[in-house]
């Protein structure tokens, strides 16, 4: 696989006699792709109906000529005022029941069908005109789903598709008071005209109630997209991709990439350090420069199963952004970390998020490659560092994996929905096993909750699996190492109801979750090797063999085979100390690195990563600060 | 009297044929009484006058015949989504003027006449079926008013409502103009309907309009329940309550008590201590699963008063629940704890909440006496013992106190719309007076500010009285003892205004405040004698004999005979100190007693609570953590 | 000049029995002038055209023959609840869309067209009936504009207002979608009415856009204003005033100041502490009952600037107000230190705010220099004191001052609309900066950035400077010492682009802004000296001088002859550091006070402020607490 570097453009930002001197600059950068078109729907459409894509067949004329390879971008992130005068009900409102008016970006229902009309046209006017177009490598749907809270809307459209997805699930409002538990509190329903959007409730709303919508929520979100691909297929053959966030988790991005053949995502590392991780300030002092040390490795290991193996990173931050409370410059040597980052976790290309600084506009204090005055900016010269080093490298393999992390956007949004704790998160709680494995040195792969089958890899972990789904607990005996599932796991039946039998119900494994606590800040609950749990902690009964006590001496942890289930939330060093423990069983090898020292291997290289401000030394390397070094593996 | 144990039960809940083994458990466990009906609105009229009571006669049927006393909940609460299509105004409205949406319950505004008369037609028809029912020997009515803070209401229901209830006030727009003072800023009315509800202006309201909107809110409360009262007093003699909650004081529960029999609420210590008490972090985590050794007797001893002697615990916690931001499980020992000390303060009878913990709906994490799959949850053993140790315990009767604290609840309503510094809670500053009593190991009785007799105390303790009311003015000669105002007390008029002569205005005390300051956290006013007061401290001025003086000379509390004032709120430190000195003048006799440990005397035994995580050795005595021990008094 | 005092006064709220002795007392008390009828609108105007001065002829002639000249306010401030009627669309509507509702004060959007012209009536009015009245000594226009956040509002009236005032400016969509750039994200219009306000956005609206809104806002108010001035002037030869507030930034205070006499302000330091600046919690605590010992400075130097030479302070704080989140009484001395310092820094005239605390409404809790039993409240003895004082002390003088400090409104909207770190504000760099002149023991003058003759002073500073104006940049050269730009100094251009050199492009100065950084509390960037950065730092480039480096060896500060630009923001001692330096090299002599301690000199006298609650030695003299002192300059 090669390894390729590119960056995103607006053409209809800069005249048009500059187009040619910037698509050479790209070029000798060692840039291979161009992203362009994802904003410019009123530059192509100025007015209904009337288009102009003369402008845009230039851009990828001279953008092309240059030997780039353009990534044409579907513009519906940004419909034009126009749209509203058309669709004046079209815009999202939030769970106030406020609509989000027009005057940025993503303004837009997902539930709307006019909307979706509109765009299904657009789609197909550019896909007939470019579908074909020699230069047009690859295709970007919308932008960003989810960026910005867009996901949940509380609109009109968003109700009335709401109650046609109920009717399709259920069939019956008597299923549905069924399924949801209704007669609790006598919230029966006797026609879904009567169901309204869960906001606004005196008190909390079902959290059956709240599922459905998050269920249905993501599934529009997957028939959205799949509306524009099912029309770029029929124009074109060249690969489509989407550009997903970081820590978003309102849609199921496994569903959206089905339809999709390559997964991207937007890198912001100090911005997301800054905006969405628990951290301690420490922690966020230590890489307030550099970002978190596995922030994008995770990332980077969950859009590769999202992709089914082909991601690329489509924006990458080249210098400090504009959108963080707090935006401070990246260390000297961090763009070229960044980089090498994605490129040792596999990705394809990684694109810089921008070409120029563009002087105007919301995005006017986000870097570039160049500064608005055209002169380089820093991070330019470390693109250009990857870029010869590219042409060194040997080429990119699959890099195997003994350890798979499963990552489930429905349990995002059942303990989203119930957290029972106020601090407990889904995505923190695998963030806190993803960092532990990073910290013992491993490849990890992340993984769907429908993967039909574990035998690649030694150990599985599931940690808070809010339901088990039949294709996983079928595949568990493929695994031939250990299975560990954690706490909260399979807790839930799908309509978030308890199981009879309390849970995790795991196949052999006589172990039920008697009964929970959560734990506020300050408060843990003592292990009896000198471990804690933190934030949650269960009570644990039945005959399976303890392989972990707590101080009080009930079970911690048990197992039955290789099936493992862990009724708690470690502490990080406990956590370190519990996977440890398991990899040592499997026979996995581990290390335990300082905190801003990370590695991976893809077979044929081992990376070393020092995300940290100060030089390390380790395993007889020198790593300056913020550099990355590749070794043979 | 006779102490008993109940459970609550929600048959519709459970399939028909496990009712009997249900309650046959109930009974087998020692439990007398058995709260069902109060959310079953659904299931009795599932579609506007198609009633449906069969299921109901069969379930208190069942309940009848195992020996259980059926305690039946009117089902307002929880209107059926149908309401909302007769009434679709019927919503409450909140402050920032967002109606309060169907999807969970309490979606009503009190004011809303419409909703009113389906309450009473379906009370009358429950009234009438069951009003002779030999197994229902107690009525609740609606469930928990003001939980989710559902008293003030911004509808327009609410808002003609109060427009009427000014007018049968004031008569004429000139009178209330002359009442509020809205000379000031022009906001003079010519006319009633001139007036709006007291949301959403520029900067604050008139807190004469605010308060006389907390009374009118008050009062709506009020009426609704008397409505419910009056209809089930045609058809019963069986005596009727209502559940309260803990720490609402946004309606005046002596006058809803005075239409009822018997008071009784719902306590949950440890979702209390975390979501609505003032505390250190250190003491919320030392009583993390205990909750405030203090909070569940305040509110015993408070609603004492509320039911006139005849109180209740409609609801206990049994076990983790799941509404607080964190939700730990109860110390071994907690609930007889808990239900122990109920009983101490003069409960009848506690009820658990619930009897079988619910898979499904907004209260699926809640533990009820068993879980999910039916089996114990830990409380069931606990409860089984507090009703072997009732046989052997002697009657209960009423228990003397030598101390009684005055609490108000136009004063909560008076300081939460002035606070004039942002930490004055009426609430916090009784409960501090509260807490130093109960520190001193004192039985205590709370009392209504309408008392009119106080012979029976030697020390009567009203601080931050908004006014004085006449009663309780004459009343003040009938204390053998000493009576002692605090900080604010009758610093008002009835009208918000500032008296004339500045406050206090005592009988026979020759004091006035002459200015006030409020204090942030983390400053003080110094005491003379090493005390200090913090959040609020006043000058006072008059020839009255000062008995503390303050470190600028200035006199920090004043006496005329058994009348004292205090003029500011002492730390917890120097209000011990203060209110020790006074109860040794007095003759009553006090303790020292440890953060964790309380007692209550009924006369004829004394009982012992340690609330604490560790045992305690006391007077000789030994107590475990979390345990309660009787001894002759 | 002489100085004077005066109190405000509400006959309205008062039996006009009482009237002759207030007034009486006011002219034995040492007072001058009286201000009255700024909220009385429903006094003069029951109800619609039903007009009734006869009683505020009468108050005049009171107040008048007891020798106090009046301040006659305009009632604006007040519509009466029938105005509502009239014009149930003249409300402001929050940035949420909730229109902010009667029953408190300044109920009304400056761009209402039909409550404007019902504003014009009353003035007219009352400027006919009292224009040549020889009592009335002064006029003020409405009451604080932009309290409580009523200066930016999203009403239809103002939508409405803002498109007209759009196509004025650009007099075609095209100008404006290329002055603000919405070719960014497809923001483009083909039409003024298309045009909303940036209220609601999905995520940030264009700060272009955001700016322009603000421009907008502050002209509706300057127009409001000027309305009123110009019937007045046909009717009166009296000065015209406004009262301002403390720290409020949300219009242009230059431009109303224009088309007034006097600027006057309202001094609430105990208040302003605590609910408007930036401090530590040490800072706070130590200046509890005195108030910051800058903030009042600021503003009387601020607007003297505004009223052109002539100011006044209109309101007095003179003991604890209402509407502090903590609301303690002033150190004994204070209200005397407040009032000298406004005479110091050049004050005309200091009325207190009020006269006799009102029992009622929502000032109830606001001292006044009566209680509200009619006793004198503390702060009069110190009144009467300093109006004997006044009668000992030399005439007032201009007074010199070596440095000026440029504070500009528009830059206040800038950098709100676009932080860029989430603790960046203009006024609060400013406010530092003016911290350490004062903390210099310097004379200081505020300017406008309008200002076009800088030769009176020896030191310039412009921090922060959004763009700098034309005539500015004229008048650098005039000024014979120093002038010093800061961080973010004409880094846009006026459409709020990047300037296409990237700024500060200063003249001479070879220096341009390669990049920003913003920095979270606890991070700093270090210079060479031992100083550092905080919140801000600017990578500089260009040939200009070093006069100042980094620790990383960047330009910190730069200069070319006389004219100097810093690129960070300097923590407080780094800032004191390098002012003092700039001061010495243009042979300003500066002091190092203590925190508590400030002085003023007009030339004649110097005055000392000890601000601290202890006693204070200081180049030979002795200040007690809470004390001032005047020596000969
Ligand atoms: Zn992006
Ligand atoms: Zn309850
Ligand atoms: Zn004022």
């Amino acid at each position: 696989m090669t390894r390729s570097l590119g960056v995103c453009y607006y053409p209809e930002h800069w005249p048009e006699t500059q187009w040619p001197e910037d698509a050479a600059r790209m070029a000798a950068s060692g840039l291979t792709w161009v992203r362009i078109g994802e904003f410019a729907w009123s530059r192509l459409e100025p007015a209904p109906g009337k288009l102009d894509f003369d402008w845009l067949d230039r851009a990828i004329d001279v953008l092309g000529r240059a030997g780039l390879k353009v990534v044409l971008g579907t513009p519906t992130a940004t419909p034009p005022r126009w749209m509203l005068d058309r669709h004046p009900d079209m815009l999202a409102v939030d769970a106030a029941g406020r609509p989000r008016k027009f005057g940025s970006r993503r303004h837009y229902c997902f539930s709307h069908r006019g909307y979706l009309a509109e765009c299904k046209r657009i789609v197909a006017l550019l896909a007939e005109r470019y579908g074909a177009n020699p230069h047009v490598a690859a295709w970007q749907t919308d932008n960003e789903y989810g960026c910005h809270d867009t996901i949940l809307s509380y609109s009109d459209a968003a109700r009335a598709a709401f109650r046609d997805w109920l009717a399709q699930r259920y069939q019956s409002p008597d299923a549905l008071n069924r399924a949801w538990g209704n007669v609790f509190w006598s919230m029966e329903y006797s026609g879904f005209d009567q169901i309204d959007l869960p906001n606004l409730t005196v008190t909390e709303a079902n959290p059956a109630h709240v599922m459905d919508f998050r269920r249905f929520a993501s599934d529009q979100v997957v028939a959205f997209n799949r509306a524009q691909v099912d029309i770029l297929r029929r124009y074109t053959r060249a690969p489509v991709a989407h550009n997903y966030m970081g820590r978003i988790t309102e849609f199921d991005h496994y569903a959206v990439g089905a339809d999709l053949d390559i997964a991207s995502w937007d890198s912001y590392p100090i911005g997301f350090l800054s905006d969405r991780l628990e951290a301690t300030d420490a922690h966020k002092a230590d890489f307030l420069r550099q970002g978190d040390p596995d922030f994008q490795a995770f990332h980077h290991d969950l859009y590769r199963a999202v992709g089914r193996g082909r991601w690329w990173v489509m924006e990458q931050q080249p210098g400090p952004v504009n959108w963080a409370p707090y935006n401070p410059a990246p260390l000297p040597g961090m763009v070229r970390l960044w980089t090498w980052e994605a490129f040792a976790h596999g990705a394809e290309a990684v694109l810089y998020f921008r070409w120029r600084q563009a002087p105007f506009g919301q995005e006017q204090m986000h870097a570039g490659l160049l500064r608005p005055d055209s002169e380089p900016a820093p991070g330019l010269a470390e693109v250009e560092t990857v870029a010869r080093e590219l042409a060194d490298a040997p080429m990119a393999q699959a890099a195997p994996a003994d350890v798979a992390l499963v990552f489930d956007y429905a349990s995002a949004w059942a303990w989203d929905t119930q957290p029972q704790g106020a601090d407990f998160d889904y995505f923190r709680l695998c963030f806190a096993w993803y960092r532990a494995l990073r910290r013992m040195g491993l490849n990890i792969d992340i993984i769907s909750p429908d993967t039909d089958d574990l035998s690649q890899w030694k150990l599985v972990l599931a940690p808070g699996l809010f339901t088990l789904p039949d294709t996983l607990r079928a595949a568990l005996p493929s695994c031939s190492g250990a299975v560990v599932f954690g706490p909260r796991a399979n807790s839930r039946r799908p309509d978030f109801s308890i199981p009879p039998d309390l849970g995790p119900s795991l196949p052999g494994l006589d172990a039920r979750v008697a009964r929970v606590e959560s734990l506020p800040p300050g408060s843990a609950l003592p292990l009896a090797n000198g471990g804690q749990f933190v934030h949650w902690a269960e009570e644990l009964e039945g005959k399976a063999v303890v392989v972990l006590l707590r101080e009080d001496n009930r079970a911690a942890m048990v197992r039955a085979g290789g099936l493992y289930y862990l009724g708690g939330w470690p502490s990080d060093a406990t956590l370190f100390s519990i996977l440890s423990d398991l990899c040592a069983a499997q026979g996995i090898a581990t290390r335990d690195l300082p905190s801003a020292l990370r590695t991976r291997s893809d077979g044929k290289s081992r990376f070393w990563f020092n995300h940290g401000a100060s030089a390390l030394e380790w395993e007889g390397l020198h790593l300056p600060p913020a550099s990355m070094l590749r070794v043979p593996a």
